[in-house]
């Protein structure tokens, strides 16, 4: 399997990024399609039709957040590596393919708002995707293409971060059938738990580099 | 906060580069699909049916220079850092959300010319923007992000400069009721004005090197 | 012919790849765009609307799977060459005007199940694109813009490699009008296939260097 | 006026670069848009359904070529720059803006083939694209910004190569209403010309360095 090092081979490194990127931008930018006006109410008040894409632009607000935060754990998971190998790239395609399905999940969700199967499609979506970011982080862990490797606590602290959102989305998409659209707040709890687990992780594994 | 230093983490950086580079340059791009011939026109002249978009054509190239300018400018303020941290690379996830909103915001102005409602829109996003891009500047300051401390006239020059297009859109959005369509002019007003205070910041701050 | 060279003229050998990266990104982003729901299912069950795009998603899972594989293999093509010459960027532009044609033999095929034309479509378009990245290959090898060049046994198995998706491709072509949908079989197979050529690649040229 | 080195300043001279080839990769993608088959065949034959796109793919492969050409001109004009300033940066904008109406004059001309209009405005759109272009490099030579100064003949060279498109699309939009789609003969016959100026500028300013 080739390795590519993050200096040695800067293009190499720097090309599975540009494509990630590339896919989150085009993915952020596809949630706006989804906002249309409704063509054939031409007759109707403008402020009646913005009234009425209210729910989308609601679902375009987490959407926007959900694919944000997707990018920035990314950003996170690539500045912990030294390497990437082929297996690496490989994973990568699988969950981009995962990241361009949300504007569609999304367009689900706006298009059939209160139906528990469009929340539980978000779920599921979004569920895997936290599953191959999991996993390529293991296999970097495994195959030492980390910079530092994962010891002690601080191990413990990234298989929860890594585990909450795979949790947590996958509880919503089982529960949507039961709850419905209150699954949404299993997504949205995904922030403030992550940022109490970063804060503890920062006190614990490096006391002497507070900001 | 994780902190990633322009030079020692350069693929850190330059990801949030590449992110922000890929949604401006999509957004830019949606602009146009804004401009598609009316597809029933097929009995009618092309002459005709190209005169029917005039309208838009003004709305696109308005769009153009207004997605370039913010290009521009966070293209400066970029060029102003040496450090990125989570904050900011937090901070540019909203803001993001807002730039791609503007094809939107465009297609509303461009399907309802006249109604002030579209207007007020246009300028809220815009306004918005620009809030999140003062706030950048602000908390990049105030962490020590900046290459070098903004002091003495500079940072009110600066002050001014991200507060023009703040109190423009938002005037804009607020006046539209009263105004109409005449609130275009607020938007192209910031051009020369930014470029004035420009020239005065330069004379005052850097008096050896005018080119 | 001007030659710029992977070190000495970094932003000139970046561009090729920000273009083709930025190509595969949004090809492959273009492909969820064939998912979406049918608009005039409002009545119909979700669950329904769902299950009859399931043919979609297969399509658009095949085809995530083939934009991945050729971005990887170009991916792997240029981290073998050390310059890039004027030749080469021209060769890249038919490459990027049959990758992004590949959105559209998707949705020919995904509207047309089971036309052995969809089929012979979807094989053209992929049998040529390897066409012009196998050239590609020679074109680095013959003007001497690889990094190592390509001689003994290693040179065959970067025929092998090279000519295998073209083979394949293009012989699903031909006999979709036999055969019909089990074209599909022959796409599926290069992966495997690949995956053992490359295999021995290894152990036969680079024995010392297992991982 | 601020000045980014293209060394010393790597990220802010790359951003322009990023942004313009986010925008030629999206230009290349959206000419795809215009080959989606005709949804109301259903009934028809693929074969025949293919067939009456064949006009449109033709203006594809031109499109694709075309956007090529001008990214690959970009590309050149790039690579003889030490600098970028602000008001090359400025330049950039408009330059984009009339990249990105590309697929739109693609689709006029292949929804209404045979317009002399639809000719007229494609061409307009190019010539004036190749005007910017060609005031990019007079004002990148009249600033200092090149990296070696343009010097007798092989300043010549440089007008004639920058004029050839300019005179060569208005001319095709000024004559499409005499001579029709016959005006596509003035834009392909750009490809061999600049071709041989090319060779001829090689032969004559680098009589050293023939590959």
């Amino acid at each position: 399997m080739r390795r590519y090092d993050r200096d040695a081979d800067p293009v190499e490194f720097g090309r599975v990024v540009a494509l990630t990127d590339g896919v989150f931008a085009i993915a952020l930018t596809l949630l706006v399609l989804d906002l249309a006006l409704p063509t054939q109410a031409a007759d109707a008040s403008l402020a009646g039709a913005l009234a009425d894409t209210a729910p989308r632009f609601f679902a375009f607000a987490i959407s926007v957040a959900v694919v944000g935060t997707f990018f920035l754990s990314h950003h996170e998971l690539l500045s912990m590596l030294q390497k990437v190998d082929t297996g690496l790239l490989s994973l990568t395609i699988p969950y981009l393919g995962l990241i361009v399905l949300i504007p569609f999940a999304q367009s689900v969700l706006s298009e059939r708002p209160g139906e528990p199967l469009a929340f539980a499609l978000y779920g599921l979506v979004l569920g895997c995707a936290s599953m191959i970011a999991a996993y390529m982080l293991w296999h970097a862990h495994r195959r030492g293409l980390l910079r530092e490797p994962l010891v002690g606590r601080n191990a413990w602290f990234e298989v929860a971060r890594s585990g909450l959102p795979i949790v947590s989305f996958l509880a919503s998409a089982g529960l949507a059938f039961l709850i419905g659209e209150w699954a949404v707040l299993f997504w949205v709890a995904i922030w403030p738990l992550d940022a109490i687990l970063a804060r503890l992780q920062r006190r614990e594994t490096q006391p002497a580099a507070t900001s």
